[in-house]
């Protein structure tokens, strides 16, 4: 029994190595989902299913979702010790290798690599008492073919993300060049207002992430909350009433300070804990 | 004798093999180069160093450019054939494996990947009578961050490049979101305008090349052509004398077809032809 963390299989097949002639490594050509496993099960997994297949049908990249479900299962079923059932699963998929520089085979044979890493560990008060942030200088560049998918061209989130190491510091907020507020560097963002929730559109850039789907789609209905997606400023920021992050491997996070000059100062309000009650019962994030 | 292309080594070691937690693979999170070798020469070697130092710089990813040097020269001399002399050879550098998320480790080990690759053949009238583009669809986001770094995210490049199959269009110019002409999918472009050579800014969008560099820094100098180097327009574009394309790959292409409503025709021009001369003189393309 392989019980070593990360397990990883390529194609099915356990084992870390790819070809450097991988388009994924040459050029970041292809798509990731990272997920979560609570107690054996997959929060969402519809959702990224649906999302990996839309975005690698943006990118062109022919992938069988059924193949990618097949070497799920397996590496759950044969690799993965069975006294754990709380682990991060990332999954990656490439255009494979071929085509002349840029330009894509005419036969696409995709690259699917599926990595488990034992769960992340997070403060416990991130969820209860909320996080600190700051403002990343580094800018989103716009892209309306690119925005929205969570493709693997992610350099301007690795030089956000290097903008700071203090350890009291969550997460970096990202704004586009524009001064429009985005997201932060691995999660979406919301604000409350007025009871309302108000969450950036990402047409020009961004990750559309499926916490943030769910929040919108799911959540958000159920508790019958008003919610608007449009441009939102560092203005609309500072007013909000609450506001918290998401993704489908923390849950929700909410904010409660803003590092800035002055820091702006925010309370966990009801609306997030409402959201954070109802994402526990339903899938279990704690 | 290792005979058969392409020849790769990473990190001096023969083999085509990197991990998939290499961040290049996950994130795109590095730079490469493409050099031409020519009759065992590689032209503009010290500039392809300079570039690589210098992008490394940027995205903080600490190179020793003599270990790239000593791998380079290892690979030349033990695993390419000596009969062979004319080579393309493609150098990425990742910030190698670790970091938690987009997070870079506190202690970066770099990947140094070398492939060799037999020389491209293009059809020699490219050089000789010109070569038909096409505008793409595809528009380059402004970053000032990434802007002129032959990064790994090159996404935005291969949807662009998707964008046509007839064998007979050689290359695709690409504009920024603003309207600015950039480059081409992998190569720079020149305009020639009442004597004087103008090529696009590229500090929100593109790949500075090295061809690019030495025709702006020495040829130009050496024939005592005006250079401009600001905001390309398409009108601009289209009132041109002579269009040329450039990469250290090719050396210089003229266009002399874009295609549009209508086609717009272009001669193969006098400074073009000068320049062509000068670069096969000194360093031996054709």
């Amino acid at each position: 029994m392989h019980n070593r963390f990360p397990i990883i299989s390529i194609n099915g097949v356990l084992g870390e190595q790819v070809s450097v002639l991988d388009r994924g490594f040459g050029y970041g050509d292809g798509v990731f989902e990272t997920c979560r496993m609570i107690d054996g099960e997959i929060p969402l997994w519809n959702r990224h299913c649906d999302r990996l297949v839309e975005s690698c049908k943006k990118l062109m990249i022919p992938v069988s979702v059924e193949l990618v479900k097949d070497y799920l299962h397996q590496i759950i079923a044969h690799a993965i010790p069975q006294d754990i059932a709380n682990v991060v699963i990332k999954i990656i998929v490439t255009r494979g290798q071929g085509g002349r520089g840029y330009r894509v085979p005419a036969e696409i044979s995709p690259t699917i690599c599926i990595s488990i890493f034992p769960a992340a560990e997070f403060p416990t008060s991130y969820s209860d008492k909320g996080i600190e942030v700051k403002i990343c200088r580094q800018r989103l560049g716009c892209n309306t073919s690119l925005a929205g998918l969570k493709h693997l061209n992610r350099l301007e989130h690795i030089l956000a993300r290097a903008e700071w190491s203090d350890e009291n510091i969550a997460e970096g907020l990202l704004f586009d060049y524009n001064e429009n507020l985005i997201e932060a560097t691995a999660s979406n963002i919301f604000l409350v207002k007025n009871g309302c929730l108000l969450t950036p559109d990402l047409s020009e850039a961004g990750v559309a992430g499926v916490m943030r789907g769910f929040i919108l789609e799911a959540l958000s209905v159920s508790q019958k909350i008003p919610v608007e997606i449009e441009k939102v400023s560092i203005r609309d920021l500072y007013s909000a009433d609450e506001i918290f992050l998401c993704n489908s491997v923390v849950g929700i996070w909410p904010v409660v300070k803003i590092l800035d000059s002055p820091d702006r100062i925010f309370n966990v309000g009801s609306v997030t804990i409402a959201l954070q009650k109802l994402l526990a019962d339903k899938l279990g994030y704690s």
